[in-house]
């Protein structure tokens, strides 16, 4: 029962294992079970488009996702410009590796204020949406924790990334929902039922939330080590029609520092028992 | 010019320059020209409260406020009665020392959920009200940045402390705003009408938000420092009616490191260039 469960829905995001290479991921996923993987950009580096494909075919495993374009925002037109043409590339790369979306970090400049920054994302997305539809590759709008409203995201709550999608109003533009970003939201219930119940919600992603926290970026939880409820946000996400798989997404200084296959025995179990 | 700025606005929180004593902070700030300070109940520690009133009078400091009662959440029922002890302490300490209000921190538990906390902050804001009442002190529900939603306080946005407020609808109750806590919420603009238009804004509270941000806790920036337009968060409580002093609040290991008195010069020039 828990491998059925563990093969049918649990994914990894190949920086969850940042020290191992795209084919050791593979290898390692396929022989815990794993059926899903989510492929940062990183690891294509120095690899083939097609090679990459077929190794995800010959391991069994389906691309949930390629992370991460974005970063709309920036008082710099040139930056805004090359962000643009960073993105039609990430559609190219997850149009090559069969990665059905494409999750937007949308990027924050602290050179200018939260209200450029979100005007500059809603014309980013807009710029490239095009792109996405002739690639047939989803845009998902991440919601980031407000910690990162400074450098990283303007769009800080789920019903921010529900507004961008619904001005859309496109199969090609929803939401990649991480519980570390939003679960502390007042709006979360109302926010995620939207979010489901219109067909945005394109990414789940879990990990925890530690108290304390040491570090801004890198010290995320193991599901299980923190206080966010994700039996029930899964359970709630399910409720209102999501069927996709659960992407296990976590940033730690200190689990890189482990060996990565006791780590990802470690993953599983949470999973299976938090999740 | 600056001077009389300065003189009719700037409030220093203690805690700001934490190496000081209370005595070390009253001749400092009077000495600098300041007329405003918030007083950290850490300084009180070992002085008889009419001999803090005292010396408040005799360097001609009006106090601001009394920082920090809260902390109503638990999950274990005798933590919860003793918050509330805590609290009527906390509210007589302020009576005694002049201070017209007691800044909440309101408080979490990383072992219940969000839902529970928030159920016992009302619960807790309810229970104390009536001596906050009795003795002429004012509440102030501050709501704290979604990065401490874990152990810190469940109240993450200004929303949520109006509606207390207006749940409790009374002059006893109103909202502490601290630009640090508050400055990436989309709602912000006008939830800050809201809360300076029904009477509820009690405190105003700077800093700056630094990218990166080195520590959750301790890595506050100077005004200027960072990408929190102060100067227009100002300006939008005063042209809904705020008239009270502008309160520097940091905590910075880095900055508490320094010589103080250089500090606070630092402190008066960025609050004038600044806010």
């Amino acid at each position: 029962m828990p491998d059925r469960l563990t093969k049918n829905r649990l994914c990894l995001h190949t920086v969850t294992t940042k020290p191992w290479s795209l084919e050791e991921c593979c290898r390692h996923y396929a022989g815990a079970g794993i059926a899903h993987i989510t492929v940062w950009r990183n690891v294509l580096e120095g690899i083939a488009l097609p090679r990459a494909r077929k190794l995800f075919a010959d391991h069994g495993l389906a691309v949930a996702a390629l992370c991460r374009g974005g970063f709309f925002a920036s008082s710099e037109a040139s930056q805004r410009r090359a962000a643009l043409a960073d993105n039609r590339l990430a559609l190219e790369q997850a149009a090559a590796i069969g990665a059905p979306t494409l999750v937007l970090v949308c990027g924050a400049d602290p050179g200018q204020s939260l209200d450029d920054s979100r005007h500059q994302i809603r014309d980013g997305i807009a710029a490239i949406l095009p792109a996405a539809e002739s690639l047939g590759v989803v845009l998902a709008i991440e919601p980031l924790h407000p910690m990162y409203a400074g450098d990283r995201s303007a769009v800080v709550t789920l019903a921010q990334a529900n507004d961008l999608a619904q001005f859309f109003d496109s199969p090609w533009a929803g939401v990649a929902l991480d519980v570390y970003h939003v679960w502390w939201d007042p709006a979360l219930q109302q926010e995620m039922e939207r979010c489901a119940k219109a067909g945005f919600l394109r990414s789940f992603h879990v990990s925890d939330w530690k108290t304390p926290t040491a570090d801004l970026l890198n010290d995320r939880g193991l599901m299980g080590e923190g206080c966010i409820p994700l039996r029930s946000l899964r359970e709630q996400a399910e409720a209102n029609g999501f069927r996709g798989p659960v992407e296990v997404e976590i940033f730690s200084t200190e689990y890189w520092k482990l060996d990565q296959e006791i780590w990802l025995q470690w993953i599983i179990e949470a999973y299976i028992e938090h999740c």
